[in-house]
């Protein structure tokens, strides 16, 4: 099972790829979509997009999974955010992937054994979940995390 | 030119398709583009996108506009509106079809002369601007009210 992990913003979405047999893990890819902060909006979320449209013919994965939303307290921070997330959830739509959503808590929880980890403690438990793997950035770590996570909460297909 | 107007929302994304020559406006056609509240996120994102792809590659507008978002009170409903919105400026993005944002004052300014008009005299308004438009619903009713504002609030090109 190959599972696509997301964490969407405007500026940088990150995402991961591992696959998942039995009760083996392991790191297939992961990396992160820039977008151009001068371009207007529109553009940006084509962008990412495409960006994503690519991983998703390279890896083919079977099911992808983000954090639910957050919901910030800056309100243009939270509609950035959510339009960022529109799009990319319409990307997966677009070829029949599911996006499952998991609470941050029961992700860090899956990760790392606590709801309340931090990041550092999320970071440092993929290097030894996934041996080797060359984490692109923060974001490319939370989707990796994620993408763990949903191994053990999803519903079994 | 051919304007495109839209009024993104989860549910049902209302859009508007004017031909402005001069100062001479006329309708071309408008709908509304309804998803099933029962499918996943990602499929309803998707179904937008695709029904908004096929009216951009019906009606080749030049440009397009939508009112700048509305930050609900209800975070939750606010979350949903700029999920559909960043995957309709998406679609449009896509085809290098840049999004004008304007302010709901301005554009019942431009559409009935004052801001503070109400939807019913937006209604009568566009029965009188675009003579003989079967207009589809609310929804669509704002969409071709934003794409006659643009007219007057654009920049020039």
């Amino acid at each position: 099972m190959i599972i696509l992990g997301l964490d969407p913003s405007l500026s940088c979405t990150g995402w991961g790829v591992i696959r998942s047999e039995g009760s083996r893990i392991t790191h297939v890819a992961n990396g992160q979509i820039k977008t151009d902060a001068k371009a207007p909006m529109a553009e940006r979320l084509a962008a990412l997009q495409s960006g994503l449209a690519g991983v998703i013919a390279k890896y083919q994965p079977e099911r992808a999974a983000a954090e639910e939303v957050f919901v910030n307290k800056n309100p243009q921070s939270t509609l950035k955010l959510a339009q960022a997330r529109g799009a990319v959830l319409a990307a997966c739509g677009a070829v029949g992937l599911a996006v499952h959503e998991h609470a941050a808590r029961k992700v860090k929880k899956a990760v790392v054994g606590t709801g309340a980890a931090d990041k550092n403690q999320v970071q440092a438990m993929l290097k030894v979940l996934l041996p080797g793997a060359n984490v692109a950035g923060a974001d490319a770590a939370d989707a990796l995390a994620v993408a763990i996570a949903d191994v053990h909460l999803a519903p079994r297909t």
